[in-house]
């Protein structure tokens, strides 16, 4: 890197308050989905916070609202034991694409969010919002799909909801899955536990579930098969924790937004810098062709089974070993590593021997993906 | 009542197989709902129950998926304590009406499915699904609607979500909040412990919520104002048990479907009859009016701050006189009793000293009330 004291000046754009109205970049996980949260949900929720009457009958610890917004899933405690609690509404269209449905995802999506807290998921919600006119066979059919994924994720669908809207909302149908799981004693997995020194480990190709949506959408083909990635990865991380629980410092499955989000936001909970080697990055040769044709970072496109994780130097190789054992890790490779200089920042040493600044997208590069 | 030899042999109509595809009435919370639920969400979701793998980490009992059908929340037992874990999407239109707005009928709704399980509210999640144009200022009103709310009901707003869908969808915004409560020893509050003898106490008038929203959609006025409902049942339940814990056997907040429904629901899960004086039942002038208008039945019409409760005779006037004391059941009065003749069926006793029969709405008499 040519400069870490430039670098160290350097600051994502500011809030961009001229907005009005909605636009879908609000919803793409990048830099507006981040000041929707801090600028309008996280003051709003807040001010309930601050009178909020202490329960009296569990000891819920004092979970920062904030938390919401770095984290994958809340962890709070009760009764004695630490629960991860997390939501995710799914709106991908197509409903079904190379590799999945928006029932796999919906099921392995907010599994994930429960895994990268160190959590063991235990059950899940389904709240469905149907449009009227939606055929039977195709809720029939996403239903089925979400069964079979909770019963492959040993998490059991313990509640539901369904809402129809008139015809021509909703898109064919919407669903929301939240989840509730276990977090082990002992485990700490959150952002800002990233630390200078840690090694930054992806646990397989990216890019795969952007580009089989995107490829079924607009009719493109890549010059390749492309599938979506769509996996749970609970039990990748239950055999990390097994190679050591101290030492996994901060999980994230970079989902919209994709990696370069997903490290731009552990950088800035761990106020922490990152540098990673952009050709150590997986990237298969059809999710690069789709890129080259479209004009897209490989960096910003979403995964939906593929997790990223930062650990403790002398315990990277153990941890690596252990996802390398592992089915859903099995392509794990170390692409960086965290620094103390230029806290915030995430930078790519390139193929040419240059370095540059990675930044979240600002808005929705791929809408609806998830 | 005439016969009720001939009334135990009376069913709800059997499956409506012939739908092929979802009309409105499937999200209205009566029969087509519980269609959808029995015939297609819980064989889709069993599939998977079946083959799950135990949890090793924890003590999660063999909850019935059936659970999801019959209660307003599941609760599960976890390392040792007990979690009720339930979900609501809310699609309501418009977002603001006389007396609330989709904010607090999102945080009021999950507390009381929270509540009439007998649980002590924790976490609230919260997933939007918003339309692209939708105004901030709009969705700053609602946000701070769920501050407000949450804050008052004395639970967090832990976790949340952002989406957005193209203009023209989503109808402004949907939200899904899910939300996780702790069970205290000893409480068992479930549909199915409703039995004969038990006194049936409804929390107040009824149908407010659904009227305040119809009038304001439709331009109506009905000789009088008419603000919905819509509060948290939580404090209500505590002074409730309070008087009892073995003695409350069932609770329910009756909102899509309204009275009938949550009374038809709880005869069929207790299998057990239900008597109750039509009289007796509090309906505001200005609900009656309506209903006499629109040609509505207000034993359908939702509310949002109202239960229902099934308690052991004995416990009867205590509990009564517990819930007048408590502001949000100050005009708590007993409408009838849990009957051994006539199991599933529920009989209200007419003005003119006739009976009959009361079922749930097949479908969606108000449509996306809440």
């Amino acid at each position: 890197m040519a400069d870490t004291a430039d670098m160290a000046g350097w600051a994502c754009p500011a809030p961009l308050r001229d907005y009005q109205r909605i636009v879908l970049g609000h919803g793409g996980g990048g830099v507006l989905t981040g000041e929707l949260i801090e600028h309008l949900f996280l003051p709003a929720f807040a001010a309930g916070s601050s009178t909020t009457r202490r329960d009296p009958t569990s000891a819920m610890a004092d979970t920062a609202l904030a938390d919401t917004a770095l984290a994958d899933a809340a962890v709070l405690a009760v009764g004695g034991i630490r629960l991860a609690f997390t939501t995710d509404s799914y709106v991908v269209r197509p409903l079904f694409f190379p590799g999945g449905s928006i029932g796999e995802l919906a099921v392995h999506g907010t599994v994930n969010d429960l895994a990268c807290r160190g959590a063991v998921p235990l059950a899940l919600s389904a709240g469905f919002i149907l449009e009227e006119g939606l055929e039977l066979d195709v809720l029939g059919r996403v239903a089925q799909a979400m069964g079979r994924a909770a019963a492959a994720a040993g998490v059991r669908l313990a509640t539901g909801d369904t809402k129809v809207v008139e015809r021509g909302l909703a898109d064919g149908l919407y669903v929301n899955t939240s989840g509730i799981g276990l977090v082990p004693p002992g485990v700490d997995v959150r952002p800002d536990r990233a630390a200078p020194g840690d090694r930054i480990i992806v646990s397989g190709p990216i890019g795969e579930h952007g580009i089989a949506v995107l490829s079924v959408r607009e009719g493109l083909e890549f010059g390749g098969d492309v599938h979506s990635d769509t996996a749970a990865l609970h039990g990748l991380v239950a055999a990390m924790l097994a190679a050591t629980v101290p030492g996994v410092h901060a999980l994230r499955d970079p989902t919209r937004g994709g990696l370069a989000t997903a490290l731009c936001e552990v950088a800035a909970a761990a106020g922490a810098g990152i540098e990673f080697t952009e050709s150590a990055v997986p990237v298969p040769p059809v999710v690069e062709a789709a890129c080259g044709f479209l004009g897209l970072d490989p960096l910003h496109v979403a995964c939906e089974g593929r997790l990223v994780a930062f650990v403790a130097a002398a315990d990277a190789d153990a941890v690596l070993a252990a996802m390398r054992a592992h089915p859903a890790g099995r392509d794990a490779v170390v692409i960086g590593s965290v620094t103390a200089e230029h806290p915030g920042v995430v930078v790519a040493r390139t193929a040419f021997g240059g370095n540059r600044i990675v930044d979240r997208p600002l808005g929705e590069q791929l809408p609806r993906i998830c």
